[in-house]
């Protein structure tokens, strides 16, 4: 590991609690207009998520951590416990913003665990989990972005999807930390970008976050991938997840799975990069993992412009499940599981509790 | 063989010599605006070619011939010979116009070879070549619509990519030809299109075009094929092609490779549907093929708005090779190839005069 000098490869920051509010980034306007949306009720906050202003599985944990705080404070209660009850519709709000993403569920459960443990100043602890979740985000994409970098040797091209960047996170990003820390070490000498439709968040958010740190990355269409695998001008695909399963399968952004096989199709090998938040040790495999599916609009117009004839139907899963035979390393804070399976996943992170 | 009502399964037609001039459907505004584009130069039509006024392999082939007709108004000859050397430079500019698709130069060396033997009627005898290159298209796609949907079991689903009807041929379409072929005779219960970035041939063009003809179709994006493919929902990727090499090696619009390699990976077969004119046996093999790079602000804006922040770069090549042995079955109206490779490519098509 060298220093990163993380000031440089790191300008952007989507979410921002100012005291009485939450700031986000409005991800639907980027990369033309930065624009902060203020939520002031947690109920706006789900309503952010769901509307996708604020995306990505970690910023949407962090995002709805601030939520609780939020709610907290329409709710008078003696205690933790007390609290809890009266904030558990709130909660059921936020975790029904978007089903896919484990770190939304899980970054409510830590908020409900240290609200059983607290006494009358539970306000202070909701406050103090929010910000520790954000800023323990910040510091897992650090240590993931130096270990998933050292897999890659020098001079080599990676393949990127949709966006697991800064902009995904409390910053850094996770694949995109990976590919921040690879280029800064001068390991990553291309760095490709898939569009990612129908929301194109490769082409809207992901190369234009690099471009504020100064990183070239080059679009493509996602249909290229394949394309360019065969040239020999990538060695590694890397991706983020909205959920990895006990036995390695991971969930994330359609396409995915797609890039997957073409990868292993040409000897290019595949790296998962989350943080542990994502591993549901709960979930056997993908098969158990229900997809979102989002409105076939998506696909059927651009800015509220109509692009496709009327009475068109459209299919549009926005996730898909990559099988841990196809994946060469899942790296989380907590270290690299390389050629992922049940066995290996266990003894990174514990026992199925399924 | 079932006797398909044509004239219920195909009511487009891209191309219309009116006499003096020639009618293109502008492709690039569809499916809102159903409008035509008057060509009366040579000039004018291999700018329409290289625009995508007109697009798709075979129909490049036709406006091109009707291209040398309009050319031979400004040239004065008394014989075929005569008019051959005359005609030479707007045959190379037609030629130029795509430099991938092989229909282009083949209907070119069509008009050549005529003109060749013709007298004093040699504007006559273009004119009826032409007609001819447009009418035998015509056939071959009914010829192929029907072999290429016998391939296919009762039931099944299908998958196409880019457009290959009416649209891009003289009419009824390569791949499409087969899909409609089989939806008529009830084989194809299910027929989903990718978007086909950057151009968005599926979205625009293929779901519209199989629409005016009563066929229900699913868009999907180009990268949720794979997860498509492995819901079971279809059993045949159906595609047309560009250049088909002596080996049976085929370049197809750019994500055609991607979907092969994923239909191996699900054991979906795959098939290639063009008319003897798109196979190119003094190519030995797809490495020999030159791949057309287009624009890279094809994928930075939509309908010329920018949609990727300035200062991005993008790689745009617009075709890609999908090799022999990821191909199941290559229909041509001269037969079906099945697994093609060099020795039942030459048995169908001759020996290689490379």
């Amino acid at each position: 590991m060298t220093d990163i000098d993380y000031a440089r490869y790191d300008r952007i920051r989507p979410i921002r609690w100012t005291g009485d509010a939450l700031e986000l980034l409005d991800q639907r306007k980027l990369p033309f207009q930065t624009e902060y949306v203020s939520a002031s009720t947690s109920d706006a906050v789900a309503d952010a998520i769901h509307a996708l202003i604020v995306r990505g599985a970690p910023a949407i944990g962090i995002a709805a951590a601030w939520g609780v705080v939020l709610a907290a404070r329409d709710v008078d209660a003696d205690n933790g416990v007390d609290a809890l009850i009266k904030l558990e519709p709130a909660m059921q709000h936020l975790n029904a913003a978007r089903p896919t993403a484990v770190n939304l569920a899980w970054a409510l459960a830590r908020m409900r665990e240290v609200l059983h443990r607290a006494g009358d100043d539970w306000r202070e602890v909701l406050k103090r989990e929010a910000r520790n979740i954000e800023t323990e985000d910040l510091a897992a994409n650090h240590e993931m972005g130096a270990m998933g970098a050292a897999l890659i040797a020098p001079g080599s091209g990676v393949l990127t999807h949709c966006n697991t960047g800064s902009l995904a996170t409390a910053g850094f990003g996770t694949a995109l930390g990976v590919i921040r820390a690879g280029v800064a070490e001068e390991r990553i000498a291309r760095v490709f970008a898939g569009e990612t439709r129908p929301w194109n968040q490769g082409a809207r958010l992901t190369v234009w976050e690099l471009q504020q740190d100064g990183i070239d990355a080059t679009l493509i269409a996602d249909a290229a991938a394949s394309h360019l695998m065969k040239s020999g001008a990538v060695q590694w695909v890397v991706v983020g997840a909205d959920r990895i399963c006990a036995n390695g399968d991971t969930a994330n952004k359609i396409g995915t799975y797609q890039l997957a096989i073409a990868a292993r199709h040409h000897g290019v090998k595949f790296m998962v990069v989350a943080p542990s938040s994502t591993v549901d040790m709960a979930t056997a495999s993908g098969d158990q993992i229900e997809i979102e599916e989002r409105d076939p609009a998506e696909l059927l117009s651009h800015r509220g412009e109509r692009t496709v004839a009327e009475g068109i139907a459209a299919w549009n899963p926005v996730f898909d499940v990559t099988p841990h035979e196809l994946i060469d390393a899942i790296v989380t804070e907590r270290g690299v599981v390389e050629r992922p399976d049940s066995m290996s996943m266990q003894v990174m992170f514990g026992p199925r509790f399924a």
